[in-house]
């Protein structure tokens, strides 16, 4: 068995056999990342811990492709978080959450993938997000099930759908449409409870990309056995321009349940110099209208988020990030990893300092 | 990406080492199938839904071998089942339910194993069925613990050793026996709670397979902290012919705890041209005796299964199979994914059209 | 490094990119174990069963590392340990649970290490016992939760840190400073409860290693949701010396929360001949002081521990182990796997044979 074996791509090694016939490849790739945090929130006192996946959730990918031949090719897609800074699976039952998908793909029609993935209108706002919706300033703070708001009202405190769907037809556009590109996702409510993970989605996407701008638009509708009283809507909107060494972004998202609406707002700068990245981001929620008969108007809030990237190589990065979020109202918003039992209106603050690694 | 692959075996690919010294090899495979199905339970409706695995039950397996010398060699063989509709694990706790062994073996006495494995009689059946024992369509549909017959009266809903065993010592004739195959199994019941998935086994396979013909005859004795009042017992008879393009089975297997006897009757063929298959298999399911004071005589079932798969390659195909399951007297089987609360005697009809990838 | 990996260490297989470009790499390794054990419990029985792990625990482990140049790396290193008479995950929820971290490391000033992995005392204890602190004769029988002592005080029936520690941030002494090592650890106790796995710890490990000695002295103060009537420390001191084919240790480790104390004292010794391992070893477990107002300086036990291993290659082998604890007082130490109902003072007896195998 003469194997010789090479990379597939940086940051994932192609776990293959060599020779003439070649014909498929599994790649175990991932990511470990982990930081220190302290996190203070106001009126409760501050504390420090060790996090997982500040920078990039920390991970393990087991992939491969196959080429049918005609321009097509089957694949499939195994995601697993983890936390690495306790040795725990992200989600102990449902293991592979982040992805678990097979697919059929065809150079001129684009592709057909089935099982859980993001929904179109997470893609289309997490890519506007410097900080990429995790960590201390990222925009997942603010698209939570608490305070009260839509997503609250549409799914408890059980797996909503705001970045992942179970059960999932998607179909993409194929590459080379000259930047266009763009999804439809159908996912199965499959007549069970929203306590189970099931939730009947309807979602879309539509973006263009290139020559250093990009712009996308995204809408999805969800509906569960708690949306008996009307769908849970969720739209995306946003765009990024690439000005030298500086990127700017900007996105909008709106969650809609009933009477209830929360508008995320975003602006977000990277500024690249050498092995140096620094990030900035500004997001702002605006609640408005009503749970039941609770005006949640008043409850708005805003996270300032500063970040420093020292990368040690392509796969490999040092980082601090720093957060501040200021609730008004009922809002109790806050940096993850603080102490619990915060008052409406207060204020969150953290900071963090780590080692990401692209395995 | 100028990689050379070779994969080691059809569906694996070999995660080796390079270099003369290269002794040792992990090899990473697994199976992702995903189809979208319907399910129409007579007087209840029907559901549609993504399911996983109706094709080939979707996995990763994790195995090596590594030779001893002399025609001695040592194995292990770890495999998990996964959902991939929604990337959860098929058992969040038993994660490797599939298989978990390890296996000293010499070329020419056998091969003995250690750990968790498929019984011998399922072995003895399973291979006789044109739809693996999995999907719309499988005898897996005869199998259960509902409704009320041996099965359920042996095991409860708890874990039961139709499928597989935990903790058990197996031992395996060499190959090269003149077609001559089989097995022994003991499986230690460790004085505990069938709950704990604890259950002492005695099995036995012997079987034939040679020039486009097969036979197998097989037995299993199951005793755990439910079974009392007499042991569990299961019997599976099971041959195939190879005619040309066309290959017929048949197969006899009977479930027996007490006054409760199960016989499950299955007939099938898989009919090959170019890259399709057709496939049909009939079963029925006879229920005879009691179950303390019910008497289930009347309690039979049949199942008509049919399918179409088109292979795309050796590794991926679609497909689509059909199942339909006429219930007779206090009978509920269903072809699973449908809505919950059939009624006795009802019928059950399901299809299903999917993707399976092997990698 | 020039990458082209052979496989890294003994056991395991480098899943390597080859070539010039190479950059990167993860291996998956493991340990595959499992044996039949008898344990008789004076008074209550005895039970056979099949148990996993007792040469070796066995495991998966996905690890890298990546050369950052200038004498820096970055690493990872993900363990995860299973049962193989089961295939149960041996933690469901932390998955990862024997170790999951992130490095970044200089040939010259040592490795920074953050997550889950073990505690310095454990490192400076398990070397030293020829069984490794598993299987029926490991010093592990010795560091439980039963009978009731300091560990029981103060971790109750939570996770402990006699072992590992979640949450850690640790550095290492580099190689290279002529025999010299060292590691310090501090981790962080979140504010959480025990019962989350959540403690705080400070741990410090120092020792000499070289010319067929070595020495190990280590410290470790546990604080958590329950201590909060005094910290829990642990100490370990531990010595070996190699003659020829003898590998002679000996070891000390007091455990201790407020009035209660429990000192283990372990002399061990494996003799090599040919492919043949010999080992022995004798413990001490004395308990002294109080828990609460219950005096426990009677609930003593010895442990005497045999073993035989035959090496079939580097990577595999077959064993077998003997063990038998002997209790005094309200002790009721035992052989994992026998009856439950063990009465204080009695004796535990426990023999079982396997095979072992590295992938």
């Amino acid at each position: 068995m003469n194997k010789i074996l090479k990379h597939a791509a940086l940051g994932t090694v192609a776990l293959a056999a060599c020779g003439a016939q070649a014909q498929s490849s599994v790649t175990v790739a991932g990511m470990a990342d982990a930081a220190v945090r302290s996190v203070s929130n106001q009126g409760v006192g501050s504390v420090k811990s060790l996090v997982s996946g500040s920078n990039s959730t920390s991970r393990i990918i087991i992939r491969g492709v196959e080429d049918l031949g005609g321009g097509m090719s089957a694949s499939f897609w195994l995601e697993h978080g983890l936390a690495l800074d306790t040795g725990a699976a992200a989600q102990a039952t449902q293991f592979w959450d982040r992805r678990s998908t097979v697919s059929l793909s065809g150079k001129s029609w684009g592709e057909v993938r089935a099982g859980r993935d993001f929904v179109p209108t997470y893609v289309g706002w997490s890519r506007f997000d410097p900080f990429g919706h995790i960590g201390a300033a990222g925009s997942n703070n603010f698209a939570t099930a608490t305070p009260n708001g839509p997503i609250r009202s549409a799914f408890g405190t059980n797996p909503n759908t705001t970045v992942r769907a179970n059960n999932a037809l998607q179909y993409f556009l194929p590459a080379g449409l000259g930047g266009l590109e763009g999804s439809l996702m159908l996912a199965a409510g499959e007549g069970g409870a929203v306590a189970s993970g099931l939730t009947k989605v309807t979602g879309l996407r539509l973006g263009w990309a290139g020559g250093g701008y990009g712009l996308s638009v995204a809408t999805a509708t969800s509906e569960n056995s708690l949306t008996t009283a009307g769908k849970f809507k969720d739209t995306a909107i946003g765009g990024n321009a690439t000005l030298g060494s500086l990127r700017l972004t900007a996105a909008w998202r709106k969650f809609e349940q009933n009477a209830a609406e929360q508008t995320n707002v975003m602006v977000g700068a990277i500024y690249s110099m050498g092995q140096s990245d620094i990030k900035f981001s500004y997001l702002k929620a605006n609640m408005a209208g009503r749970v039941g008969t609770t005006v949640i108007d008043a409850n708005d809030a805003t996270q300032m988020g500063l970040g420093y990237i020292y990368n040690l190589s392509k796969r490999s990065a040092l980082y601090t990030h720093y957060a501040r979020i200021s609730n008004k109202g009922a809002a109790t918003f806050v940096v993850p990893g603080g102490p619990a039992g915060i008052g409406g209106g207060k204020t969150s603050t953290g900071y963090e300092a780590g080692l990401r690694h692209t395995f």
